[in-house]
């Protein structure tokens, strides 16, 4: 166990003092970012793949929409942007997925976006009989693409993701999958997933929700055909933020949200007796959109401008390997089971250990100001949002869980 | 013509001079309210029935929540408040429509409430094959209801709302329209309409977008079966709010949504492998709770604290009816077509009125400082929202719109 603790050695400097990693955050070319956010002080926040921070402009600009927009335009302000900020803010995450302008909307929440873009695709396919989903994907995907199939007639097919590739079969309509495992931070190979489906003449539906604004996408190059994900975890737009749906640009013309709400329609304010699609993405909205959401999420996606999507990932990447080598280099390699990738470029921007009293030691963990979360039944989930991040914030949390570990051991047994 | 915009004379006194008005101003017990919201100086806005206005305590309490809750608790707000706010304000609505404790939820937006409402309606009547809805109801519910209707394998059959209540047969699954009209105002026998639904077998889904917070609507009385209501208008939850959602309590643990999002599961942190729903209300719950949304519908509903409904809707009728006694007493009845109805118990807290130059007419009131809206072809629709207007206000509206009416006319020849 210590050996899968350690492959990332040549990455991260063999002593791991405070001047070794000070000298880390010197050199970060994203070091800068952190002074956007609004962090409470002392804390170490691993928990932004969970729910992102508010930045420091946030209460200026969101008291400037309250009062004049909402306050001082009222009704004018549909008139006066609100009613182009999902297309708007669409395209501003599209480039984040790499999908093309036009593509994307943000709209409802992840769960509505995953059964609309479900249906949709469904329809698509409607002469074939299977759903093929991974058999740990996030609760609310699993049941949402149950539902979707029920709704077609059709089955679903649950299995490992590393199965989904080779599963493809004639009557597959529908291969759904996160792209990052939300418990073991896994992303999978999205454009071997799309190849293999479209060979067999199947749709692909992808949740970015762990990849959107920290993870290259590359959603157009992939070939994917509908991609949904979430406001709230990397791209900080705040608690219950809107979420996002993208379509394949030349799928678009031929495919219906099962939701027609009238923000839907070609001319949603002609309020006409037959329901017509708009011609572009606007076909995927549905009810009024929720503009105080929306305003929040615009003023969070400030912060991504300039950044390259690339760099994000790798100092993502970085930081929970050096979570992992301060472990070692504290003597706690092997008191927690790694269930994440150990390869970079492998895993999400997370790590994840497994321990058999993981809801204590995160407790633990969370009393001494590290936040990170646990998912049943014994994981530890630390998540790298690499805005928010110092070098040195991880690696004390490191120690922290180091000592709490070694701890742990000493009056418990070993838990492994 | 005139007749018709004359019979609530008995309650407006005939003379309107400023003095009268101000009279019934000093009269009314709900004055003090308008001291609550933020409105701008000189503006008489008549569109609360399309986006009510903030509170004056919006920026200090949304900016606490942004603060000391989102940036301060960050995760941690989930397990302080956040998960039951879905249903806390659920309950505040609840009291405000009549529903009893426990049987109402904020969620997603009226559409998408629309859709699982109608679904789960027509699951608990799958044996039938219509579904009745107003054909001149909002374009929303009529194209939301026949997707859903479609998805049952069902057909819908549209008519005027006045021929519900005698169109329901033994093939009829449910009865879908909205309580109020929205062009018109005409408020539909909800009671009446359930009974003669439930006496043949049917369910009734009802849209309370027009009435929630302004009309007496008594859903537990009337016996209705769904609700749902947008957050935005009278309730004055600002733009996109979410809206709600209620089931008679005695059908919740039979029925189901159609999208069963993790939130809508039993125990949504098991991330359990098989969906089981929650048993209450929290069922109809789906994605993560849209917590900015909530939280400024949260403080919006404090304004209705010791507001008796009943109040409030006589004070909006009423101001209707001022409206029209102003028009009248200014010589312009009859100079554009009174197409709500002329009792003050059978309509909404709205005027509508037809012009064949309505767009025209509502952008030079504009440019007056009276906001109302149009919609096509030929409609000028006045909300009266009872917390925010001052009878003299209205007065001052009905003023200049007497003016333009008449100053129309001598340019353009009578438009009528």
């Amino acid at each position: 166990m210590d050996s899968a603790l350690r492959p990332f050695a040549p990455a991260i400097p063999d002593r791991l003092a405070a001047e070794t990693v000070q000298a880390m955050d010197a050199a970060d070319p994203l070091a800068d970012r952190r002074s956007l956010f609004a962090l409470p002080a002392g804390l170490v926040y691993l928990d932004g793949n969970s729910l992102g921070p508010p930045t420091v402009t946030m209460v200026e600009r969101y008291t400037d929409f309250l009062v004049n927009e909402w306050g001082a335009r009222l009704i004018g302000g549909w008139y006066e942007g609100w009613m182009a900020l999902p297309e708007r803010l669409g395209d501003r995450i599209g480039r984040l997925i790499g999908a093309p302008a036009g593509a994307t909307i943000v709209a409802d929440s992840t769960s509505i976006n995953l059964y609309k873009a479900a249906r949709a695709a469904l329809a698509l396919r409607s002469d074939r009989r299977v759903v093929l989903i991974d058999e740990a994907d996030f609760p609310t995907d699993r049941y949402v693409l149950a539902a979707a199939a029920r709704d077609a007639g059709m089955a679903v097919r649950a299995m490992p993701a590393r199965r989904l590739q080779e599963a493809v079969e004639a009557d597959v309509a529908l291969v759904a999958f996160s792209h990052v495992d939300y418990r073991t931070a896994a992303e999978r190979p999205l454009a071997a997933i799309v190849d293999a489906a479209h060979a067999a003449g199947a749709l692909v539906l992808v949740d970015l929700s762990h990849s959107a604004g920290v993870l290259p996408v590359d959603l157009a190059d992939s070939g994917a055909d509908f991609a949904v994900g979430c406001g709230y975890k990397f791209l900080n737009g705040g608690p219950g933020a809107p979420a996002f749906l993208s379509v394949r640009p030349d799928l678009l013309g031929e495919t219906r949200s099962p939701i027609p709400g009238w923000m839907a329609h070609a001319d949603p304010f002609a309020f006409a007796g037959e329901f017509e699609p708009a011609a572009g993405i606007r076909r995927f909205a549905c009810g009024t959109p929720p503009v105080l959401g929306l305003q929040a999420l615009a003023i969070a996606l400030e912060a991504f401008a300039d950044c390259a999507i690339p760099a994000l990932a790798a100092k993502a990447r970085r930081l929970g390997s050096l979570l992992l080598a301060t472990l070692a280099a504290e003597g706690a390699a092997g008191k927690a089971r790694l269930i994440s990738p150990t390869a970079e470029d492998r895993r999400g921007a997370q790590i994840s250990l497994a321990h058999p009293h993981a809801a204590a030691l995160m407790a633990a963990l969370a009393e001494r100001g590290v936040i990170g979360d646990f998912r049943p039944p014994d994981i530890m989930r630390f998540g790298f949002s690499p805005l928010i991040l110092r070098y040195e914030d991880v690696w004390r949390a490191g120690r922290i869980l180091a000592r709490l570990l070694l701890e742990h051991e000493t009056q418990a047994g070993p838990a492994v």
